[in-house]
């Protein structure tokens, strides 16, 4: 078994970009991944994507002269990306093969005018419930237990744009204050417009390979994956994101870490700002029903206690499904190489990516990957 | 490392169920192989499937109480299900997981009228060559060269439909004589209907496990996965299906073989009868250009020198994409446990599975799994 490392990750720019197409915006993530590992070649490769036809991945390759090694394409909704690391850092891992890349990437523009379509056999469909009025229902709830306010659910929209004030390739940035945030057009109420993430077209990729030492190197300290339930019907907790709990504690213990005091930066699965919260709940970085309050007193901010998502997040950043794990992977890796300029964290040395596939079914039918990494 | 074995296979009915639904088709499935396999439960599960919904795997498996492992969906065109299969079977090699299920599973006939609707950016798509007509140009030229006449290429369909006789989950079956196979309806010239497989169904899966020595456990003995071109521009010889070639090299060295002499029964990818052909070329079954003549001699046949598909091979059994390598899976463990019943290959000890994920894209772009099994 080798101790593994990102050796190199690359993104294009993300946003709204119908007149691209999967290979160009894939070639300019790769392109930049390889060389940022001073390499001109993997071994094999996993692709993470959700909505991309047939045979994408192979597609996708081939176009940029990437061919006869093993390819496989993962789906598992918004974790795609990241399982698609966790397969090619557990090929690494084992010896399965030398030098891997991670790609994830989704064109969202062409694929949906709005909001994603919920499966018409799944509960969701049946209800007519599309994922902006799933969070919404999760925010309800919240609001109604008064764990939440909604000035609190807008403090974390506020947050993650400020945030990408600093990051040139996210799609929206912006100095919101929460009353604009709160006026924006109502989406599913609670959720206003600059609470849901846009619609986004993006790739990202990163590659891997046993650790070597070198000095911008990443270690991957440790990966958890699992299924299970963002939403547990038998506890008065009402949206715990076990699943993210549970998986998280699977991939702490794989990275020898005490808890999330450990941490020092995150990128966490902000879809809606009601998820952010409710994750840095499920990670322990604020007690139940108290993301809210952390989020609107700095705690997830950069420069507080615990910041969460500096590159602005999904909300920010953009959703391009299958490439979102590896956007956050990125992020991660500049963050602990001090190559994060405006939004670094200073001295991070621990950084956690966590993205859940999330609300497709709102039953035990979701996935969430966690990874743990650490600085060079 | 552990030694892996293939402890149960499950399948569900092949053909056109269009009123049944993916969790109907994999429970089937699944239920079968966990009750061969004598276990109730698994620790991670990979799926295969082409066309099926994002989240599908997670949708599926959770309906059937399966939920809070690792759960993984793999798309790789037609080769799918064994990619599926490859990947269950490295994590049982590595110990990355005990005992993992792989579950492959396609409804082709609610999502296509007919054929498989190519990409419009990919080369097929631009030129409006759908899959039918892709192989039709294949079997033109080796036509053209006499390295194949007509006579031959109807003798593959004979061959598996009259296997298919004695395979009760089959699609369709018969005793079909040359003459009649040549005068069916005429679907891409020279390709009559009864040399395309039909729109199908289903679901087939497989639980791994380390080796135990059971009596009715079949090891796998080599497993290996490449992307590449099914069709060399630089050659004379001109659909070579060079990535079988070199995948089945790499599988049969893995496995320690000496060469396709070794191997007892084979279940290979045969969506058209010149695939067929093109493929046992590929394999070493027959010389380049010979493998038109092979099965008219009965050289692939069952009571032949190297039988193949016979089960009836995608041809008779159908082809629901994700299911067909899962279902070829399932086929060589119930040959090497002597469990065939009348389509039987008496005393066979090696059979190999052979899928491509082949077609969608002409270039470079296909994939392709080979895998070696060895009888208790």
């Amino acid at each position: 078994m080798s101790a593994v490392a990102v050796h190199g990750v690359g993104t294009s720019h993300f946003g709204r970009q119908p007149g691209r197409d999967l290979v160009g915006l894939a070639f300019d993530a790769v392109h930049e991944a390889l060389a940022d590992a001073g390499v001109d070649g993997v071994d094999a490769v996993w692709v993470g994507t959700v909505f991309g036809p047939a045979g994408v991945a192979q597609r996708v390759l081939r176009a940029m002269g990437v061919t006869g090694i093993p390819i496989v394409t993962v789906e598992n909704a918004c974790a795609s990306g990241t399982t698609a690391f966790a397969e090619a850092h557990e090929a690494v891992r084992t010896g399965r093969y030398g030098r891997v890349l991670a790609l994830g990437l989704e064109q969202m523009s062409t694929a949906f005018a709005g909001a994603i379509t919920p499966e018409p056999t799944d509960p969701e469909g049946r209800s007519g419930l599309a994922l902006p009025a799933l969070y919404a229902m999760a925010a309800a709830r919240y609001l109604h237990l008064g764990a939440v306010t909604p000035e609190q659910l807008a403090a974390v929209s506020v947050k993650n744009h400020a945030h990408a004030l600093h990051n040139p390739r996210a799609q929206y940035s912006g100095r919101h204050t929460v009353e604009e945030v709160l006026a924006s057009r109502m989406v599913a109420d609670p959720l206003t417009l600059l609470q849901c993430c846009p619609t986004s077209d993006g790739a990202a990729a990163a590659v891997l390979a046993p650790a070597t030492g070198g000095s911008r190197e990443v270690a991957v300290r440790g990966v958890a994956m699992r299924s299970g339930a963002p939403w547990n019907h038998a506890s008065p907790h009402v949206w715990g994101h076990d699943v993210v709990r549970d998986t998280a504690a699977d991939a702490f213990a794989a990275a020898g870490l005490t808890g999330p005091s450990d941490v020092d930066v995150l990128e966490v699965h902000d879809a809606f700002t009601i998820g952010e919260i409710v994750t840095t709940e499920a990670l322990g970085l604020a007690p139940p029903g108290g993301g809210g309050e952390a989020a609107a007193a700095g705690v997830t901010a950069l420069g507080g206690a615990h910041p969460v998502n500096p590159s602005g997040g999904l909300l920010s950043r953009g959703h391009p499904l299958g490439a979102t794990g590896l956007a956050q992977l990125a992020e991660i890796t500049w963050q602990l190489r001090g190559e994060a300029a405006g939004r670094q964290v200073d001295g991070a040395r621990i950084g956690v990516v966590e993205t859940m596939g999330g609300g497709v079914s709102v039953l035990d039918g979701n996935a969430c990957v966690v990874a743990v990494l650490e600085a060079p």
